[in-house]
């Protein structure tokens, strides 16, 4: 099988999140493995930009069934017609997860990678309090390099 | 269409958590409205159980394709084989929202349900960061009499 | 539990159909069951129409996330978001199901339905090939009446 | 975007419809597309070893959160929890289908397909009665070389 990333976040996002997604995409595709995201803009696109650059396959899980939709530098839309829902697949499809930034949608990714023991990599992204709930386990770093650095250690 | 009332928290939760559940459940039913729920166990099984005992319908929203994993004071088990994805129709098919305690399911409940800007109640529940993302907005109260009070002005 | 009878067929259907809907919910109604449909029009809300007025609780299993779609015979709308994946819930939330014509979203109702081994009573539906696939088994009938007798057979 | 072509087929399938499958697969792999299938075993096992032997990237759209269970030719498993949901997946995210066989999830699969009018090359598939439903339209042939050339003709 091949080693897969998820990158998670906002299509509304900061140009800082923008340049971060950007970069990590790059070492995605400088490690050899597929990205995967939800397909559409912001940190979705910018992630794709980066990793189809450096040569990474990219994989956009759409929310809908209208494949016009992805952003251009998905290769291979997967469509589902399942709206949010769609967040499940993201989340536990990857060997391991970036989360940057994000609302609400990475918020439920996040839940949804946790609950099943993903390994979830956070820059600048929700703070979950570990003291309510024991299940929380975010490896949280500063930048893109780092964020490739412990992901490529699960995958 | 008939008043809906979701109850959302853990299958393993304190027993304060059953309890205050219970009467959650209790209120939803003297007023007269419908429960949904996860339809299992813990902070599902107590809601429910107040619900039916105060005359309320209750609804349990199953991630499988088996009934008999319902609890046992569930009417109408809706069968999904969607797995965790099905929190997506806990979070959205209520008019509004009470969550008690929680965990990472519960957290994703909170996430589509703010997503899609229904009404949210919790009590002791996710302490979520509203400085991060202004989207959260989960009306905090101390106890289920409140939580029924808040609720019921949304349904 | 309650007792449950999904009803499916087609949005765009012709009278004949609507007269024979209308009698199915009439029937489930009478037997003191839930309706369960896909909460939209044509069989569905005929179906609804007919369940309501003699006295069942009706729900439907929508396809988005906007309650406003359902037809007025409706009183607990499920919101999913999961667009035609929805069929799914409607095809194994019920005790049996009574298919009523149909087209193609109904033919994934029955397969759904067919392959968790569900009740299946077909009025003029899918005349599915037994000899290609043995697994095919609807049980053919004429009328609303024959319908509900079978239908009440197994809920 | 990678041109893709998903195999649809049963898991406990003839001898004769493995050797379709493989030689389908044989021809996914030569035109440069990108396979996705089930994940599973039977018609979509040999349709992926087929498409690996010949160069294809192979996708498997598993029912479930455990990628363990993928045929060992799937390059890239996508898990998603929605059981038999996932067949809407498989039906909406290729460009063409190639149905071989099949038996009631095969036949969701068409469902939903021909439901959004995407093209379907059958190979002793369903033989659906265009009488009844005048929105059937599967291209019916009778080997692998001809689905091919069909499956191609789309994308």
């Amino acid at each position: 099988m091949r080693k897969t990333i998820s990158v998670i976040g906002s299509a509304g996002c900061s140009a800082q999140e923008l340049e971060t997604a950007y970069e990590v995409g790059r070492g995605i595709g400088e490690n050899g493995a597929v990205l995967i995201c939800g397909g559409l803009g912001g940190v979705m696109e910018s992630a794709a930009k980066g990793a189809k650059e450096f040569g990474a396959l990219t994989i956009g899980i759409l929310p809908g069934a209208d494949k016009s939709i992805a952003n251009p530098y998905i290769d291979i839309p997967i469509l589902t017609t399942f709206g949010e829902a769609r967040n499940v697949i993201v989340a536990l499809s990857a060997d391991a997860l970036i989360a940057i930034g994000g609302s609400l949608g990475t918020l439920s990714e996040l839940a949804f990678a946790m609950k099943r023991k993903k390994p979830v990599i956070g820059i600048k992204t929700w703070d979950l309090d570990k003291i309510y709930c024991d299940k929380v386990n975010i490896i949280s770093v500063s930048n893109a390099q780092e964020a490739i650095e412990q992901a490529f250690s699960f995958a």
